[in-house]
């Protein structure tokens, strides 16, 4: 029970933090922290839950993440769906919260959501933040999502220096929102993607698909590439 | 005795860099560092004491985290008080010295506390950066403080990897910043409130009540979900 | 085999983060990562990559890296080529991939290769993005590589702290980045500036030289500083 | 002989990394990385030689620091001088590096003495970046290196985390920079202040005693101040 706690607040986080920090901070003239202030949250959101509750739940805070630890054999699949229930649910607690938040504002805070990046949501076509077709959407959701399980693979493999895995696969979400956040406003994640789009509404609901297909087949094929092409025979543990 | 000035210096720090980088570098046309640096400046501060000084006292250098720690099980009763004081008593040092040093300008300095973000202080309503309510306000600065605590925790549990602690609560007040700086200029630090608030005067006195009462309210919180409901057994250490 | 495609992979993100974060996000107004945002761009490519694969290939993604190793009498001369062959490869598929996305854009994507920075492609002279000469430009990247190596080197030296080397080397190369995007779009790599300079074209092509010849021969010269001058002799390690 | 080698190049990559970042980068519209660029630059010339050559000279690349640490009894004196002259002339070689890049340049390169922050100088008064008085720029450049020095000694005693000493003393002298930029230019550092004096000449040159006194004045009370009222006594060590 414990580790479906911890996805929940890993995830609430994930979201209160990345897209809160967009909402809040990321468009203000002169002092506003811009994409890669973004960029950063999202990733130090991912980096300090994996220390603080990657020892109960794993830190996975994204279905897709789940999916490729569970290509990669890494992930049981009998937890597979009550981690994407924790997950969604946190994600959605959090952009509750969000939009209370940026309600209680002296200026009246309303989704235009004909609008790319409202409510901090992910789109593709006319709500991609600049303009990337649904092709190119989906191309980069899937490639970014692939390495980053390549990367959370590697860096928790046993014959990797393991320690150090919650700053690499913190990190490797900031970079991938440094490339991404022009293109889709960056989701990887469908948990993330969904509590934006549920309150965005409009066209953000009915884009949602590529949100949750890009990212887990993304993840799927990163996990069956590490597998298969990467990861060494267990017997190498003994010769190393 | 080592630990009080352990925590006196620490939150001096604290404040001295989280505050000076916002009052010197922030708004600086052009070159200046923003938000994002100003959040960045807070964080590094706590990250370079706990690597300093957290063998000595812990590393709190916040009323509130002294607080969420009792919560949470993990610091004496007994050491609450002098804690807070040392806390408060270096964060006002270091308020009067940024004071001194932005005082020896060639342009007068002088302190417009009907201004938001006057001498770096918090405030919320018509002194908040953005124009956010008190309740906005408290929301912010509860739930802020609430996760603070909890990735302090986590992070140091003895079941985590602990010796990454610093990075990972040093990084967590950055993405505290990275969210919150428009709306209440982020506390979730009573003592980093009050040696600006008394500096800055006006409005700011008045106000400092919610910058002890929501973030210490926060971090019992944040202290309690960790310890009721993601801290494991003492057994499990056997299991492991 | 699986060395070779961990180097593969490793400079295909070495390439579609770096680059593509120039190409996707550093312009954009107001809200863009600028030079900061693409030096730590590529600075996280290495370090994620190097703590997911370097337990499998080294984690060079580079092939000044790998001449810079052999100089410095940590790399077989057999694997060289391999490597060169991996990294390039990899380099390759990921400019195309980055083409084939930014493509995809509702505004036409043309590239000009009259102008410096074209496809975040490296030049000097008049196709440097702020009008550095052809020796100042040799001069950065030849020193700039030499001390990369005398980074990776130190940092993964036996006396060293080398769970850390990922951290050391991958910051190095956002710090590389920091001081020299203005002048060549930096390169230090060969393989990163053959994939983008194929694809950019025209006087690209035959700036391209450079880039093989500069950072190859400061490497092979840091490398050459490390082992004569710095390392210590292997006795050393007894006294310790 | 290795270990003033150790210390030779490491202030070399210092000035040259973090003076050719503000001289190259900083200050280019719109896309330059401005201060917070500058004072990331800085912090990782010192993580990236920590953990490069710490092993061999323990990494000062800074009288200050090297007196700093004699105060708080971890360094010999007969290593002092030998130490300095080793910084001063990596620093100077840097300087000279970066002067000769800079001119090679279509933009004829003119070093304007009158002006502040000319060739990345450090200065008070009309040659402080933002008008602060030598007085101002005494305290903060005092109190920031002694700040500096308690984190230095902290983080590297034999109670602390050891292992983690290269990432909070390099942050550190990031944290130092978005403080003080606007004040002196930065400096905590006589060997990176000589250099860049003696190449913009003028009254940077008469301003330099400055950038001696105050850090050394306040490394040597920051390390006192480790020694006296923070260090644990060597009894500790087993009861811990």
């Amino acid at each position: 029970m414990k580790k479906y706690l911890a996805e929940f607040f890993g995830t609430f986080w994930l979201v209160f933090g990345g897209c809160g920090s967009a909402l809040f901070a990321a468009g203000i003239p002169e002092l506003g922290i811009g994409y890669l202030g973004v960029a950063l949250a999202f990733g130090l959101t991912v980096l300090t839950m994996a220390y603080a509750v990657g020892h109960i739940s794993g830190g996975h805070f994204n279905p897709a993440v789940s999916f490729g630890l569970l290509a990669g054999g890494r992930f049981p699949a009998k937890d597979l769906l009550p981690y994407i229930i924790a997950q969604v649910a946190g994600a959605m607690v959090a952009g509750g919260l969000l939009y209370l938040i940026v309600s209680g504002n002296s200026t009246p805070f309303v989704i235009d959501n004909h609008k790319a990046g409202a409510f901090a949501a992910n789109g593709y076509g006319e709500l991609s933040p600049h303009g990337y077709t649904m092709g190119a959407a989906f191309l980069a959701e899937f490639l970014l999502t692939a390495f980053f399980l390549i990367v959370i693979l590697g860096a928790t493999d046993k014959f990797a220096n393991g320690q150090f895995a919650g700053i690499a696969i913190g990190l490797a979400l900031t970079l991938i929102h440094l490339i991404s956040i022009p293109i889709t406003n960056t989701s990887v994640n469908p948990a993330r993607s969904t509590s934006q789009a549920i309150i965005a509404g409009g066209g953000y609901l009915s884009q949602l698909w590529l949100f949750w297909v890009a990212p887990i087949a993304g993840a799927i094929v990163g996990g069956l590439i590490y597998k298969l092409l990467l990861q060494q025979p267990e017997t190498a543990a003994t010769t190393k």
